[in-house]
């Protein structure tokens, strides 16, 4: 198996950072997306959506969509799991892992895109006034997961899970564009100073 | 159990066709979103997002997101299968019904939400010029579901699944505020045909 995506960039690294967590190592295959490689016929034929990172079987199927990837090697190799053990504590993780990635991720993610020159390339048609309006969406819901994790160590419960490994990928590589934790969200601000020292997390760091 | 969420309406709707495909009955309980009743605190306290379908289980445990509670209802009653039987296949079908989720769902839903007269109480704030981009964005979404419905009969491959059942949804429920599939998708064209008239697409039907 392969991985093909850049390791310490979006969201290849939240599969790198599952890994280590998780023990195993599977190569990663950097794909170069300021050259445009996410678009080339041969990337295509991988992912025909055109975004990483996608996993390749020995066989050369190939599977895109990072939760899936994950959900799959953890159906490989289910110790120790993010993703759950039994149905109703999967459903609680997917659940917590889909406000992140639906409710926060996706907000960030249109803010920076449309909001941050560092986008530019990626986003030839930036729309200012929906960056601001994804920068409030993604505040808000940062001020849901802080209800959650004032009453929770992690986001989806007492352990580190899938969620947790979205959610801090996403807010270190926002913060580089100049998204901050608002003021109000203390218990965000506590489990993000925590879960930035993890081992995980410092492996995985862009240098 | 039962499910919060009107039983012909968005995303409630997918899991009312995926239990007429299954043959399970669960009720459900309206909430009438005009009258916002999914912003009152007795709905947030099931689901602070203030989304729905939210599934209650009978001790009172709640359950959001869609697709999270389709896998919860399928781990408890597996057959017949619509989200896959083994971890290649469950990653097929999770894949693709993540294609049509974040490739076409969220831009469709950014058309009508930004675009459509009918969405201002939804989206006070709209932007036209994000809604013209989400559109095409939408269309470039089911170009790509177009080149898959070439090969197979389905979505996902050869059975009807958890991404057509998100998708046939999408498309009807964007149809009456005027999206519609581009006439260079004929393969989409032929699919929307063909699995508009499945029962289970009938039975749950807006009168």
């Amino acid at each position: 198996m392969k991985i093909h995506g850049t390791r310490t960039q979006g969201s290849p690294r939240r599969l790198a950072l599952f890994l280590e967590e998780k023990g195993l190592a599977i190569p990663f295959v950097p794909v170069d997306l300021r050259a445009g490689e996410h678009r080339t016929p041969a990337f295509l034929a991988k992912n025909p959506l055109g975004l990483v990172p996608v996993l390749e079987l020995d066989d050369g199927t190939c599977l895109a969509e990072t939760t899936t990837i994950a959900r799959y090697l953890e159906d490989l190799f289910p110790e120790p799991p993010f993703l759950g053990r039994d149905p109703l504590e999967r459903a609680r993780l997917d659940m917590w892992a889909r406000h992140v990635e639906f409710g926060f991720y996706t907000a960030v993610r249109a803010w920076f895109r449309h909001g941050s020159p560092l986008a530019r390339a990626l986003e030839p048609e930036q729309i200012p006034a929906w960056a601001a309006l994804a920068r409030r969406q993604a505040e808000d819901a940062l001020r849901v997961l802080d209800a959650q994790l004032a009453r929770e160590a992690f986001v989806a419960g007492p352990r580190f899970s899938w969620a947790d490994i979205t959610l801090v990928t996403s807010l270190e590589g926002t913060a580089a564009a100049g998204f901050a934790i608002p003021d109000d969200c203390a218990n965000v601000q506590r489990w993000f100073a925590s879960t930035s020292e993890r081992p995980s997390v410092v492996a995985t760091r862009p240098l």
